[in-house]
Order: structure tokens, then C-alpha cells, then sequence
């Protein structure tokens, strides 16, 4: 009999479980189910409508990714039910619900099915900017001394905006909701019957400290006197450090499921830092970085430090027993998106139908020709603004060094390059605040297409980049951390560390540095550090003067 | 009988005639004869190869021009030759030749046929640059304090680096060569008889001023000692004000022509400069903007200023008693052109075609539907360096403030906008250096088919904008020269001032600036100087350490 785990990652679009070897962390099978209600952006399944920026899910199609995806992967591999010795989950954050004390989701009652407040608010949700402006407002006023492990800024995107949003326009859901959690909390209570938070999304969504918990009341109240005990009123549970069993199967997952009753239940985990354990992390100062539309960087280390724009600083936020860090870049993949979508010139498309190439790999032909800097272009990489490390929306992006024999590949891969440098001064913020960073690995659809980027990385960053070996990084992470909840007696692991070292993958190739590149992306990366700080630390704020004429002339005022 | 003036204007690729009635202005006819040699870039007649960045032309294309030409105006409109008072001629500039005494060009020779220094070194011929650095760079080391007068730097398209070029590649030429002269003085010497040299390309060009002459034999000695003696062995003829009779037609050139021998011929004149009476200027503080590829602005002033970077300060260099100045963008038309052929996406192409509209017209479209600053962003116009008022060929184009719902309309309009700025900084330089400007005049392609972009123009300068009612300006104004140079008495006119008032032409439309439009502009002009002064003045030298790294990595040594 061999031992097995299950990961199940819940994304924007659908969920994936992932059947794998608990000695090896070999991938035997997965099952995708894509969510019948997909985001509702636009009106809920009765016709209600939705305003602008809502992002809306149904937290049917979750339970309905267990009922389909689990029994496929069982299926699939012929694996027995008892062979399962752990599950664990992760999910996209902070994507939060209003639930009854039973768990049950205030959308599913009859008297809410209309009320768009009541159903699950997607991580990019993005109603809630005017919430989060204030409760800013209110935290630099009052000196919130947790403003600073984030960057200076909580994100529209995350609990208390979100919660806030709720108490305002809907005070008659807020009122009947006993628990309002994060999703990936919500599904794991549904798996074991007891309701868990994990203390990853709790530290860096809920602006809650292992030491110091959340903010204190007089905040709440001062944001609104209704919010004032929100957090006993609301959130009320204790929180779980990420690597931690939440309990057993309870006997109604396990039917759905087709598992065992009792098997191991891991704590809720989120879709970037569940990767960590995926690629083999297994200690501090090595980072992450999950390369897609956006990138998001994840690091731990045994320093707390305040480091300048960074997503937070959570203890246990990661692995336990260790800081977990998270940064990110707003525009990476949408970025060369953009790019070709607006850019690239009629007959660059023609030429490359004519040689039946995708226009990427066309355009990465062209581009990977050069020689750095031999364009003469450099970029600021902020077209979506910037994360971090400056945390600023109204950075807009830059172009310098065109001539009149500019080529669209050459810009191409100026904008490349742009989000390389971007890389490398969150590396530096990091390592200038005492926060060591030694090793470089890279998952996401970028790091297995695209070669030429992940070269330039390693170039510019002049480390040695390592690629994650599974295509499926956060359902095999979650597949470790049920590993790591069975425990080693079960045929899993008493630890992350150690289950990372053996589960975890990577691709034999490493990027490695080439040295006469690195040369002269050290001079490129000079160039963009000085425009970094000139236009991104208030030296000339042209880029905000910009967007707000910009504001004001579109009748879209500031 | 009428009376009626002749203006032939020699371009790059043709020549025009225009016949011009004398009281009123009307053009009643105009012939193009286009060079058989066009302009050899790559061989000689005879099959000799040429160098990188060679541009000769055949000056056989330039007689053949009057033959063709002059007969088929003549004919077109019944005028009889003796009601043609005066002929007037411009050209592209700087244009030189080397000839014989009786103004024979060497390359008519049957030794110097195959002898690319024998030939017309074309305005854009720019295999002098090592020429002109070394002149520069002898000029600074002796202090010449003409240099001042020239925005510091000679280029290499003007006189004497291309006749350095001549002495060191072909002394056996230098020595054949009686005189060197400009085009417009070889084709006006060609219809006299005489040879006269103008002084706006003696000027401008050659580094002669009404005052001191040309440079002492010190510096032509220390640039190379064979050229010591050059301005006495090969520019050896007095200068003549322009608006000057250079003399009368001589049997030879009517005989060609069709016209009358004893005609009244202006000197000669170059084409930018002699426009300036074809759109009425009759005086002092009125700008002039020649825009199409690139822009040449022409003033006139009673005041003699150093302006930093404009391309010359002459006096009789424009008109008569006037100091002329010369200012220039060394990229407009071609800027827009760069961004059409290199950045308009497919679908916009597609969309334009299916619509039948030519591109231009489809872009010009959608951009000029936006109001200024709605795109929030602001370019440098330096796609092709900046003439003036830096003078610096190392700058290159920079756009800021992108995102990624930034749509291309929005770059387009952003770089017509930019280049808009440009004039501005210019026009502000002249003001802020003593000499006023205080009307704007346009001609040119692009004043005359794109009323957006005058617009866009007049609001950012917030001045009126009136546009030149020919389309045919040079030859126009050649013709208003021409009628100068015949006289009053004749049916003429005794100075330009008169000339240009009679016989100068507007549009009736002017471009008025929109005050809610200007106070916008006002706002991004102040930006556009901001980022001009910080990345064109020494504060952030990236550009420069940009293009030397370019320089280098593709092997193209700095």
C-alpha cells in the first residue's frame, strides 16, 4: 500500500486537485472543474446587477470542485480512498464570505439570493477603494503602528475594506452574519466540520500579528461605530500557523469526497505561499517568485524587519516559526500583453501567420537577438503602477532611448527587462533592510514558457534561477502541507521543511548568470534605479500631476 | 501686358518652376522635372561604388531642370518671355560643388567621372562626421568665438567638413577645383553668366559673417595646412545680400530657358529661407515653421543676440538689413512616420482599410477626439536628437505616463504634442535671449494636411497660427525674389518688404487657440521643460550613457 496526499487549489476561474506521491512528490493525476458561476461581475444568477468593480463568487462551485475533482483523481490512478493519508487546500486571497455559525453562506438563504453582499468577494473585487482610502486615512491619523509591515498601505483588496463595504451598503447581512472568514477557511471547515483560520491570510489580509492580534477596538470604532467589536463579533476564532493540522475529515466531505472519514485536514492556504514547499524550499533567505500577469515574491527569513513596500511581514505567515515576506510587481505577463496588443505593428502579425508562429515566439525570436542594451531603450516596468517596493498606483510606466530605428522587438524586450529591474530592487530593498536574499526560484506560465525572460533574469539579477518542475505548483504544495498534517506515522511528514526537501520539484535546467551580460546589466540596472527614484520618491511627481490632469480632462476627477 | 516673375525651386529629388503673376502673386502655372540621377547613394554613374552615408547628386539633373521646366510654364500659360521680369532660384542647402573657372563642375570631366569627391555632395550627405568633429574640436581648442554664433557645434553637412572631405580623399580634385560653391550659386552663375555668392548660405553655412568674413587662415591652417588658403583658392568671389539682382540673364541660359536674354535674375537663396516672403512676412518678430519631415523655424530680428542652440545668426541672412536666425527639429513628420510604421497594431490597420481611409487620416481620427492630457502622458520629441536648443544628435525620445489601458491614438497624439513643446522651448529661447517672437506662421506638408496638429499647435504656443496659402512655397517666394530683382520700375518691386505683402500668400482659416485647451497646455509644457532641462541640460545624462552602451554592445563603437 503506498501513501498519497491530495492538493486542491482553488484559482479565479476553477479548481484543480492533484493526486501525489507522499515519498516522492510525483504527480499521478489531476482533475480540473471550472466554476459554473465563473466571476459575476456583472449580475448575480437571479438578475440582480452589480455595480462597477465588483467581483463576485458562488461558494456553491467550490464544494462542487471537491464533488467532481477528488473522486476523479481517485478514479483516475486507482489510488484506494485509505491510501489517502492528508488533504490540504489553498485559494486565491483574500477572497472573504459572510456565513451563518454552521458555515452555511449567507447566499445560500433564501432572503439573501438577491443581496450581492451576502456571496463571496473575489480577491479582485475592487468596490471597496473608498473603504480602504479611509480606513488609510484613519490608521496614519491615529498612528497605527501595523501600517508600517505594510508598506504604509492596506489594499482595497483585502479583509477590513472588504468587511467594511459589507456594513455599509448591506447592514442587514453584516447583522446576520456570524462569521465572516476567507474562503480557503471556509472550504477547510467544510472538509473537517470545525472552523480553522490560517495564519497566513489572517497576517497578511487581516492585519493580525501572532503577537499583537488584530487592531485594537478603538480603530474599529473610529473607522465606524458599528465595526467596533468586528473582530469578536466577526472573526471570531483563533489562528492556526500555517503547517498545522486542521482536523479530520468529517463524515459529509467524506462522502462528497469519496475519502476517508479522519483522513488528515491541513489549514487553509493560499494559492503564492503554498508554493513555496512545491519548488523545495526549505528554509530562509531563498525566494519565490510565481510569475504570471503580475508576479508575487514570497521569502522567509528568521529577521523581522520593516522592509520599505513590501505586501507584510508575517509570522508564520509561511512556514511556521519564520517571517514570511511577500512582495509583488503589479504588471509582469499584462504588461507584454499590452504590449501586443497595442503595439506590434500589422505586418510583424502577418509575417508571423505566415510562418505559422504564435506572435510571442515570433517577437522572442526577434528580441532574444540582442544584446543587452544594444537598443538603447529602458524602461520603468510601472504601467499598472508600482507594488513594491514603492506602493503606488499613480506611478504610470516609461520609455527612454527610442530613435527613429526603434524596432518593436526591441521595446519588447525593453519592457522585459523593465520588470527584471523591478526584481532586482525588491531583492535589494530586501538585502538593504537586513533581510538576506541568496536564492532565486521562479513557477508560473512565465518561468516554464519563456525562456528568454527567465535568461534576462538571470542576467540582471546575476543569481542563478531555479524553475519549479510541476506546471500545478500550489495543488502540489497544498498536496505537501496534507502531508505534512498526516505526519510522518501516517507514511507523511512530521515537518514542511523536510516534506519540502523530498515532495518538492524542480526542473533540471538552472539559469545561470551569463557574466558579460550581467556587466552591462549592472550598468542598465544604475540607470534605472536613478529613474526609479527620481520619478517613484517624490524628486519630480510628474507621473501623479500626469494622472490627475488626466482625471480631470476625462471628467474623471481625482 | 502682365507682368510675371519665375521662381525655381530645386528640392532633393526635383525641381519646380512656378510662373507667378507680379501685382497680385497668383501662381498660373508650375512644372516639376524630377533628377534622373535622383540622389546616388550607392554608385556613380559609371558604376563606382560609394561609401556609408554618401548622397551625391548629378548637377547635369539641375540644368536639365531649367530646360524642362521654364518652357512648360511658359507654354501652359501663354505668358510671352518678354513679360517674365525676373527669375528667381533656392535650393536645398548645404549643397556644394567643386568647378572650373568658368563654372564647369569637375565631375563633367572625362578624368573626374569616376571620382566620387568630383560630384554634388547633397545636403544629407554625411560621411564628414570625423570632419566636423575634428573642426569642432579645433575650433574649441582655439577659441573661435564664431562657434557661439552656430549653438556651439558645426555639422557636418555644412561646408567645410565637406570640403575637407575633398582635400583629404581627392587632393588631385581639391587641386582641379577653381572654385567650391553652393548649388544655388552654381545654377544662378549658370543663368547670369557671373558668378555671385549669397549671403544667407555663406552665412549659415560656411561660417561667413557681413562683418568678420570667414574663419582666418590660423584655423584653416591648423585644420590641415593644405586648406590654409581655401577661402581665397576656392570661395573666392564677394558675398551678396540676399534681395540682391545677381544680374541678368546670358544668352546660354535663354537660349535653355525660353526666356528673354537680359532677364533679371535674384541671387541665390535656399529653400527654407526664401519661403519667408511667400507667406507674407514683411518684417521683424514673425516666426516662421517649415514642417514636414523635420521642422526649420525662420526669424528675423532687428536685435543680434547669441540664442543658445539655433542653427546660425545672419545678418542679410534672410532679408536684407535683418538678422536671420535659423532654428530647427530634427524630427516631426518622421516621428509620426516611425510610430505608423513601427507601432500601429494590426487591427488598426485592418480597421482603417475597411473604412477606406488612409491611416494617417484613421488615427487622426480617434486621436483628435481626446481632449489634452486625457491620455496622461507626455513625450520628448528627441527621436532623432534634438537640433535645437541643445544641439545635441546623442538625446533620444522618451515617453512617460503609460498604462495599460493606454491605446495607441493616445502615443500618437502624445509625440505630435511633444514636438509641439518643442517649438515652444524654442520660441521661449529666442524671447528669453532678447528677440521677440511674436507671430506664428506655418507652411509645409503638415500645415497644410493636418489641421489637428495645428491646432494642437497653436493652443500649446497659444498663438494664432496662420498657414500659408501656397503649396508651393519656396518656389513661390524664389519668385517673389525674382520680382525683387527686376524692380519697381520693371513691374517689379524695389525691396522684399513690399514684395512679400503684394505677393505673399495666407490661408483665410487661422488657427486660434482654445483658452480652456491653452491652460491645460500650459500645465504640460511646464512638465515637458521639467523633464527637457533634467535630461537634456547634464542633470541625468542617461541618454547619452544609454547610446554609449548601445554604441558598444552592437559593436558600434561610441
Amino acid at each position: 500500500m503506498g501513501t498519497y496526499s491530495i492538493g486542491v487549489d482553488f484559482g479565479t476561474l476553477s479548481g484543480r486537485a492533484v493526486l501525489v506521491e507522499t515519498s516522492s512528490g510525483k504527480e499521478l493525476a489531476s482533475s480540473v472543474f471550472s466554476y459554473p458561476h465563473a466571476v459575476m461581475d456583472r449580475e448575480l444568477p437571479d438578475g440582480t446587477k452589480l455595480g462597477v468593480d465588483w467581483a463576485l463568487q458562488h461558494p456553491q462551485d467550490y464544494l462542487d470542485v471537491f464533488a467532481n475533482t477528488i473522486p476523479a483523481v481517485l478514479k483516475e490512478t486507482g489510488v484506494k480512498p485509505e491510501e489517502v493519508i492528508g488533504v490540504g487546500v489553498d485559494f486565491t486571497a483574500c477572497t472573504i464570505l459572510p456565513v451563518k455559525a454552521d458555515s452555511t453562506p449567507l447566499c445560500f438563504l433564501e432572503e439573501f439570493k438577491g443581496e450581492p453582499n451576502a456571496y463571496v468577494k473575489l480577491w479582485k473585487h475592487h468596490a471597496a477603494q473608498d473603504k480602504a482610502n479611509l480606513l488609510n486615512e484613519t490608521a496614519r491619523q491615529t498612528g497605527q503602528d501595523w501600517l508600517g509591515r505594510y508598506g504604509g498601505k492596506i489594499s482595497s483588496e483585502w479583509l477590513f475594506p472588504k468587511v467594511m463595504q459589507i456594513v455599509e451598503e448591506s447592514p442587514e447581512v453584516y447583522a446576520a452574519a456570524d462569521y465572516i472568514l476567507e474562503a480557503t477557511d471556509w472550504v477547510t471547515w467544510f472538509l473537517t466540520g470545525v472552523q480553522t483560520r490560517n495564519s497566513c491570510t489572517a497576517g497578511y489580509k487581516a492585519i493580525w500579528n501572532k503577537r499583537n492580534g488584530y487592531p485594537d477596538t478603538a480603530f474599529f470604532k473610529a473607522l465606524d461605530p458599528r465595526l467596533e467589536h468586528v473582530v469578536e463579533e466577526k472573526l471570531g476564532c483563533p489562528i492556526t500557523p500555517l503547517g498545522s493540522r486542521a482536523g479530520f475529515l468529517c463524515e459529509k466531505a467524506a462522502a462528497l469526497t469519496g475519502l476517508c472519514p479522519g483522513t488528515a485536514v491541513a489549514v487553509g492556504n493560499v494559492d503564492a505561499h503554498v508554493t513555496m514547499p512545491a519548488v523545495g524550499i526549505d528554509g530562509p533567505n531563498k525566494m519565490l517568485a510565481i510569475m504570471g500577469t503580475s508576479t508575487c515574491h514570497i521569502l522567509i527569513s528568521r529577521e523581522e524587519r520593516n522592509v520599505p513596500g513590501m505586501c507584510g511581514c508575517v509570522e508564520d505567515g509561511v512556514y511556521p516559526g519564520f517571517f514570511g515576506y511577500e512582495a509583488g510587481q503589479s504588471c509582469v505577463g499584462d504588461h507584454f500583453q499590452w504590449f501586443i496588443e497595442n503595439c506590434l505593428p500589422a505586418h510583424y502579425e502577418q509575417d508571423a501567420k505566415a510562418q505559422g508562429k504564435n506572435i510571442h515566439v515570433y517577437l522572442r525570436e526577434k528580441a532574444e537577438k540582442l544584446r543587452p542594451g544594444e537598443s538603447g531603450l529602458l524602461a520603468l516596468d510601472w504601467w499598472n503602477g508600482n507594488r513594491s517596493v514603492l506602493v503606488d498606483i499613480d506611478l504610470s510606466g516609461l520609455l527612454i532611448g527610442c530613435s527613429l530605428q526603434t524596432q518593436p522587438e526591441e521595446i519588447y524586450r525593453a519592457l522585459i527587462e523593465a520588470t527584471a529591474y523591478g526584481t532586482r530592487m525588491i531583492i535589494e530593498t530586501f538585502r538593504e533592510s537586513g533581510v538576506p536574499v541568496e536564492e532565486f526560484y521562479a513557477s508560473g506560465g512565465i518561468s516554464q514558457k519563456d525562456p528568454m525572460t527567465m535568461q534576462i533574469y538571470a542576467d540582471v539579477l546575476n543569481l542563478p534561477i531555479r524553475i519549479a518542475g510541476s506546471t500545478q505548483g500550489p495543488a502540489l504544495g497544498s498536496a505537501i502541507f496534507g502531508a505534512v498534517a498526516a505526519g510522518k506515522e501516517k507514511g507523511g511528514y512530521d515537518d514542511i521543511f523536510t516534506a519540502a526537501q523530498k515532495m518538492g520539484k524542480l526542473r533540471d535546467e538552472i539559469y545561470r548568470p551569463i557574466p558579460e551580460n550581467a556587466v552591462v546589466y549592472d550598468k542598465l540596472y544604475a540607470e534605472y534605479r536613478t529613474l526609479h527614484d527620481y520619478f517613484g520618491r517624490g524628486e519630480n511627481d510628474v507621473m501623479k500631476r500626469l494622472k490627475a490632469i488626466k482625471k480631470s480632462q476625462s471628467g474623471r476627477e481625482a
